[in-house]
């Protein structure tokens, strides 16, 4: 793989980003000297993570929030993380039928992220993918998750701002309350705001963020949008912006956060690189299938073989 | 924490149960021991995963088989993976309210279990409980994910049957095909059946369904239920025990899942050994919160801390 020029890709040069970010998503060597050279460039995009369930509609609200921010001259990347298999062709697909409807030029850039199987790696490389959109220029950078798993939740937590995206209708279950996402979204959104159920889901977003615990004392507002309509997209905008500006004037809170999550993300890389760094030993990955098929075949239990490959190693 | 009764673990004693699955998830020293002696007695239950997203009905639909089995005479543990934050009261509150449900005795068991933080652990956690439950004699143990995320998908493959639900009015979304959920469902359920748009989603699900490529050439069934009326609930139980039964003939294929998945889990253990090693040493921790700060504060940047901690450790 050639080499990514430094200078074009934070001129924001659209080839240059999308090489960078298959660099940091493949891991290959030079991605950790890249990522040197991009991380004190970055630090002025406003980051913007959007959660929610399948069907929450998040995609057309981030291409209608995305057209937004275009349309005030803006330049916007777009990150979606997505956790299907890599035998899927379903991303590269959404990404294309996205691009025509998002407008492709230089002011919208969009890229979905896939697991990249059993090395994990996914927080990781989209942490870095974040980072090259954030040195490249663009002024808003959106982190769309499909999930909310552990990793997307945590992906999410580490955005400048954080919405999550419910519908009307999922009220009747108790899922909706143990998700978890309630105490990670600085911004709610009900979309599809004119299906039946708005009043019901609001009550009970309500009362259930009355509950929680914020230690920043923000008071995170509920957004209602048709996305489809492009209705509330503004409203959404300005509740991101309104606490953008809250947090960064929450000084001490804001640091405190930014330790939380360079703490998180030092974990992970540490994490990767520490197996990485094992399986590169001579023989470590022969031994790996050995201890594998032994314990399928019950010959083993995976305790034991973690120690012998410890050991080993 | 006292040790383990093995005796009665195997017994199936339920107070013990719930001890050892709390010691396997606090990770905490003897864990990696109980997980050796119990490892020998696993392979006896059927491992029924179950996923879809939040507002989908699966606790309901998980309740209702667990019901089924229970009046047929089996015992079933239940473990609900929940991407909330330890904060949150949600997964015992949710424990309680579907033990009532459930009709707590001793044939049926539910457990919650939460992310533990930074430090991961949440598949190792939840597969070690899985087998504390088959190793404890209970027939069936069913594992339920909220989440459509990456740990989420990895954790609901490791199981012998897997079962996606979905709900009609999901199909508007190209995020139900990006959802990656697609390639690892052997059941299919369309749960809400009652709902308008039953015909489109499963016309939508045999189109997906026909473009897939499995290894092993079954072709998974689409069963419709109401999980709230009890209705379609003994088709589910028969689809799962039709694939059970499938995947038990295909000898070789289910092998290399096996192994599949012993690699994985390897992997997942050996990455966290790996961390809990190094941070074990003296000073390591302190760096790393150090070196965090000054991330936070761009005085560096996570690899070159990585290479420090690294060359530390």
């Amino acid at each position: 793989m050639p080499e990514i020029n430094l200078e074009k890709l934070f001129a924001g040069d659209t080839r240059t980003v999308a090489r960078a970010i298959t660099k940091v998503e493949n891991g290959t060597a030079g991605a950790a000297e890249l990522m040197r050279a991009v991380f004190p460039q970055t630090g002025k995009a406003t980051v913007i993570g959007i959660t929610g369930s399948p069907g929450a509609g998040k995609s057309s609200l981030v291409d209608k929030l995305a057209l937004h921010y275009k349309e005030k001259g803006e330049r916007i990347g777009i990150v979606c993380i997505d956790p299907s298999s890599p035998f899927s062709g379903g991303a590269i697909l959404g990404d294309r039928i996205r691009m025509a409807t998002l407008g492709l030029d230089k002011n919208v850039f969009i890229r979905s992220m896939a697991t990249r199987g059993n090395l994990g790696g996914l927080s990781r490389a989209t942490v870095d993918a974040v980072a090259v959109l954030d040195a490249a220029g663009f002024d808003k950078v959106i982190v769309e998750t499909v999930g909310v798993g552990q990793d997307e939740v945590e992906i999410v937590k580490a955005a400048d701002v954080s919405v999550v995206v419910l519908v009307p209708g999922m009220g009747d279950d108790i899922q909706a309350i143990k998700a978890g996402i309630m105490e990670i979204g600085d911004v709610f959104v009900i979309n599809k705001a004119d299906r039946e159920g708005v009043l019901r889901i609001q009550k009970e977003l309500e009362a259930l963020l009355s509950l929680a615990h914020r230690p920043d004392m923000w008071n995170p507002p509920i957004v209602r949008t048709i996305a489809t309509e492009n209705k509330g997209i503004e409203d959404l905008a300005t509740a991101i912006e309104s606490y953008s500006d809250y947090d960064s004037e929450a000084a001490d809170a804001s640091r405190e956060r930014k330790i939380a999550i360079a703490r998180w993300r030092l974990t992970e890389l540490l994490r990767e690189a520490l197996l990485e760094r094992l399986l590169a030993k001579n023989g470590s990955e022969g031994n790996l299938d050995r201890l594998a098929r032994q314990i399928a075949d019950k010959q083993t239990d995976p305790y034991s073989a973690v120690d012998e490959l410890l050991n080993a190693g």
